[in-house]
């Protein structure tokens, strides 16, 4: 994924100040990946998917909500982890060895995972309290 | 999924009709399982899993496309078999067990499978010859 200008589902523009290959993932301390169909996407870039590599590898905080878990399914990292998703993906998770459970947060170490939309609060609480 | 009319993510109305629960599939002689949004939400209805696991253990013949291969991950039969489907989910497939192959058709003995609109010539024709 490059720089520059992206626009999401809703239209909404912003700025990817960064490409996923120019990241230097010892330079940052928690690594959030967001839903909708992006993630679909980032698992195919394997810059991408050697960050979340890095961030697991170190114990580093990860924070995935909705389909987001995708990422970490190609990553190869998310076997044996307690987690959640969006629903329609959980058979995914399941496949892939993931420990799944249907919480609106689910907080495995310094890996935290949520359904939807609906869950920000719980998703955000925990991310918050990780970073302290 | 209920009898009635549905619309697709292109705006295009079509009748469904008969839902999931009241098919018996012993009257169908093929399964196409189509690509899209749908599969994230047919694969959570259990009679539409019940009948993915008819064909594939009375040997009947499937045809699946893009994201049609989510119903057979979370149907359980997909293990083992050789498979293609869009590649935002291919690490869904090999996790699940799939052999995946990045070809415009994967033919299976009875199942077939296709990557993407792209491979519809190829998927139909496939079809064809097994009806035949």
């Amino acid at each position: 994924m490059r720089k520059g200008p992206i626009k999401g589902k809703h239209g909404y523009e912003i700025e990817a100040d960064i490409a996923f290959k120019d990241v230097n993932p010892a330079d940052y301390d928690i690594l959030v990946i967001s839903g909708g169909k992006g993630p679909e996407k980032i698992r195919l870039d394997k810059d991408a998917l050697e960050i979340a590599r890095h961030f697991f590898k170190e114990n580093k905080q990860v924070a995935a909500i909705c389909h987001g878990p995708q990422v970490l399914v190609s990553a190869g990292v998310i076997k044996g982890r307690k987690a959640t998703c969006w629903i329609g993906i959980r058979d995914d998770l399941i496949a892939a060895g993931a420990l799944y459970k249907d919480n609106e947060v689910v907080v495995d170490g310094n890996f935290i995972s949520s359904r939807s939309p609906a869950d920000l609060y719980a998703f955000g609480r925990e991310m918050i309290k990780l970073l302290k």
